[in-house]
């Protein structure tokens, strides 16, 4: 096909228009695209040998690093797909993604991760050392390969996966999305008319290489033929120098990263003028150039790792009704029900979606690919709203439904209610079998100290807020909400609290009737 | 497939975040992105009742219109192609057009090409006319169709061609450019990011809607959610009145159609402030916002209909060696020679491509496609040269190749340095068929009034600017150089001069060995 493009199409080109131009960071170390072609060719001979073969998984366990683009990139010359996993995992974590992974190679940093090799070392698997000394493993390795471009190169289609990440274990473990070349590429463009990257971008990878938001950022500023300055761990202070050094002009910066980097910089040591930003006080403001687009003055939106960045983006209706803003021009966005209907303009649905960034699936997991991919439409598990200015607000993951009177209630939306009231510290929401509605609601609520609002006053307020059938049946006041990482843990929060009867579980027996029907 | 996106999926997802935001204005008419998707529904119900078919072609015959853009979308919608000729042509040309093209439906504006119907009408082919009065037969015609969505909406393919646009007749005649919703869309995002289209942008449709120059901002301004203004014919007036009424930010103007702009504003009676712009002298500085950014300095590049717009961008190396910048971060560019090998860095070679938003090929020219279509690359037809920073010039049509002494010359290459002489008005050059060295190259000049350089002189010039084999032996100067459209007629030239002996022609004798050879 004519219109292919694979991330080594990318490089290969900036190596033939910009290639004395510098691609990578990392150190000491100044990596011209040129010579991160020639590189990730001797790369992508090297995984060869070792018997990679497109669709093989690789997989690199250690901090930010150039060596995690270039084999990513020589993943994608091979036809393979490169997994960096998240290194700050226990040994047990990191165990389960060399189980589900499979991998024909690992790469792996000592310097970071301890020597893993003799704690998980799966003697089937090779496994390289990486270090930042003259013994380095890895260095060694792939530079005796020759850099004459794979045999497989001109078989790399655009639809391949070449970026595998494990993303949030709202059910309990991992899954690996996978992520295309052409998912990573169009995203690059979607991102870089919002964040204005072009030629000459600069861009500090301060961000885990773990995770999308990251790579994003990272992906873009290749396509676009600029620079990534690689940022092993964040630091504020080394953040800072890079930033003074290279003239960046991006970074991937949460509000806390922020903080940091206003007061390791307090004494205006380092200029900081180079980097484009939105505001954050007035001390940060005074530090860079500051960004006044709607980017600038809001990067929010809504994300997830399977749609390879962003859905939608704020700066798209910042001034709308809708918290998340509007889609990508490269996406389609429907809020459907539980039968894949489109659900009315301000109700709660799932957020469903397909288009040009999509990521493939998940590797190795047939039945929830089954249930996410249906109809057209990949089903992101995540409810939002319609707003009717046609903004979107994302409400919170579909964990589980509620089902009460016949109405559908997902607990996101009532949780946010609640958290809505100033009295409220957190909140989740159960529901309990109720022989006359199915299920009622169940507010679980921690206060704020010394707050004193009642279950009656909650009730009402949540009713103001959303239709009243979604409204608690009862209240009950804790000190603390039991937690699975970000989410309730809301199996256990049943037990405590009496929860159960959800539509697809164990039916609570109500009558004889809907017993069958719903085990049929 | 999940990752495919149509131009009705823009339309679609448009009316979901912007229904109630205008996409078109025409006259008076302002059609939200809501009644576009909703008529687009109702034109392709009526284009299925033609019996239009995925593949059928349907030909536009008129100016610029709203019905152009609803004609493509609604084309899109049932997968079949629109074909918006040029209007401009005689009635043997458009026969031509109507002959090549076999359309399943033709629409035609009687008040700008008259009653074509009555000299060109074939009664197999439907054939709708429109009028901006009450008595509209397009608008009585679609209306009455319902805007339930076309029954194979869900089958088209992104890689299915939706626009066919006829390009330059260089070789004779002209041939239709059969280009996808995947080139349409992915180029939209490469000039949204050097041209700033977001959501909002306003783009006055002031260039004609059968070149792709004004398809590609108006496309990219749908894709991005913007707002589509329809000039019918260009008119200088008009223009101002439509920029200040709909604060347009965007335009399609050339330097001559900029000089009628500022001619037509002498007394600023228009406020054009909104329009961003790149510089053009003081009194349209001052008119407009000036556009001081690299796109700004230079909107230039190298382009083709084949590549859905703009294959490099100046913009991307505006301080480089090279005339023409580097390449859409979505497509690949080699120079390479007539064996398909890269030709070195500095020499002239022909412009080959891949990538995103290359075209299909061309409609019912199953020869050339074989011609242009070879080893994974799309050959242009032109000249190119890779500069030493990475940079490209287009160096003009590949039209012939000369070969001498072995050596392969274009006479683009030749015609473009001797065209640097201060003398020299214009210049063709051709090859004479040497008994020595195969051929040998010929000038042909036309002398501007009253300058008086030698042949000797030319020949010399010549030579500092290229390799010497490449040099004129001979220099004829004329009083003007015949031409077909905007080139040499170069088989008249040879007739008048002497040409001939071409690589692939019928050979002129040598010896019998090289004979064979060629005619092997």
């Amino acid at each position: 096909m004519y219109s292919e493009l694979s991330l080594a199409d990318i490089v290969r080109e900036n190596r033939r228009g910009r290639g004395d131009m510098v691609a990578l960071v990392d150190g000491d170390e100044r990596i011209t695209y040129a010579e991160f072609d020639e590189r990730t060719d001797r790369l992508a001979n090297a995984l060869t040998s070792e018997g990679v073969l497109p669709g093989d998984r690789v997989l690199w366990i250690g901090a930010n690093s150039h060596r995690v683009f270039e084999l990513l990139v020589a993943a994608g010359k091979v036809g393979a797909i490169l997994c960096p996993a998240n290194w700050r995992q226990s040994a047990d974590e990191l165990r389960f993604v060399i189980d589900d992974l499979q991998p024909k190679l690992i790469v792996s940093e000592p310097k970071i991760v301890g020597d893993l090799h003799d704690s998980l070392g799966d003697d089937r698997i090779p496994w390289v050392r990486c270090s930042d000394d003259s013994d380095d493993e890895f260095q060694r390795w792939s530079a005796s390969f020759p850099s004459t471009p794979a045999p497989s190169s001109e078989s790399i289609h655009a639809e391949d996966p070449v970026l595998l990440l494990y993303t949030a274990a709202f059910d309990g473990r991992p899954n690996g999305a996978l992520i295309s070349h052409r998912a990573l590429i169009s995203h690059s463009l979607v991102i870089a008319v919002q964040r204005q990257i072009k030629e000459g971008f600069v861009f500090l990878d301060s961000g885990p290489l773990f995770h999308i938001g990251t790579w994003m950022f990272a992906v873009a500023t290749f396509v676009c033929g600029g620079t990534n300055v690689v940022l092993s761990q964040f630091d504020p202070r080394r953040a800072c120098e890079l930033i003074e050094r290279e003239r960046c002009q991006g970074a991937m910066l949460f509000p806390a990263m922020i903080d940091q980097l206003v007061a390791a910089n307090g004494d205006d040591r380092y200029d900081l003028s180079s980097l484009h930003f939105g505001p954050a006080g007035s001390t940060w403001n005074h530090m860079i150039t500051l960004d006044r687009s709607p980017w600038g003055r809001s990067n929010a939106g809504y994300g997830q790792t399977e749609v390879g960045g962003m859905l939608t983006y704020h700066a798209l209706g910042i001034d709308g009704l809708g918290t998340h803003g509007r889609s990508s021009p490269l996406m389609q966005v429907r809020i459907v029900d539980t039968d894949g209907r489109d659900v009315s303009t301000g109700e709660v649905g799932e957020i469903a979606t397909r288009g040009m960034h999509l990521f493939n699936g998940y590797f190795n997991r047939p039945d929830l690919n089954a249930a996410r991919f249906r109809d057209g439409w990949y089903h992101t598990g995540d409810l939002g709203r319609r707003e009717s200015d046609g903004t979107v607000s994302f409400v919170g993951p579909k964990l589980r439904m509620i089902k009460s009177g016949g109405e559908n209630i997902y607990p996101a939306e009532v949780e946010r209610a609640l958290l809505g009231h100033p009295d409220v510290d957190s909140a989740a929401v159960i529901g309990r079998p109720d022989s006359t509605w199915g299920q009622s609601v169940v507010a679980i609520v921690v206060r704020n100290a010394s707050a004193s609002v009642t279950e009656q006053e909650l009730i009402a307020h949540v009713r103001n807020q959303v239709a009243s059938y979604k409204k608690p049946k009862s209240v009950v006041f804790v000190e603390a909400i039991p937690r699975r990482g970000f989410v309730p843990d809301y199996d256990l929060l049943d037990i405590q609290h009496g929860g159960g009867g959800y539509p697809g579980s164990d039916p609570t027996p109500i009558t004889t009737a809907a017993t069958s029907e719903m085990t049929r």
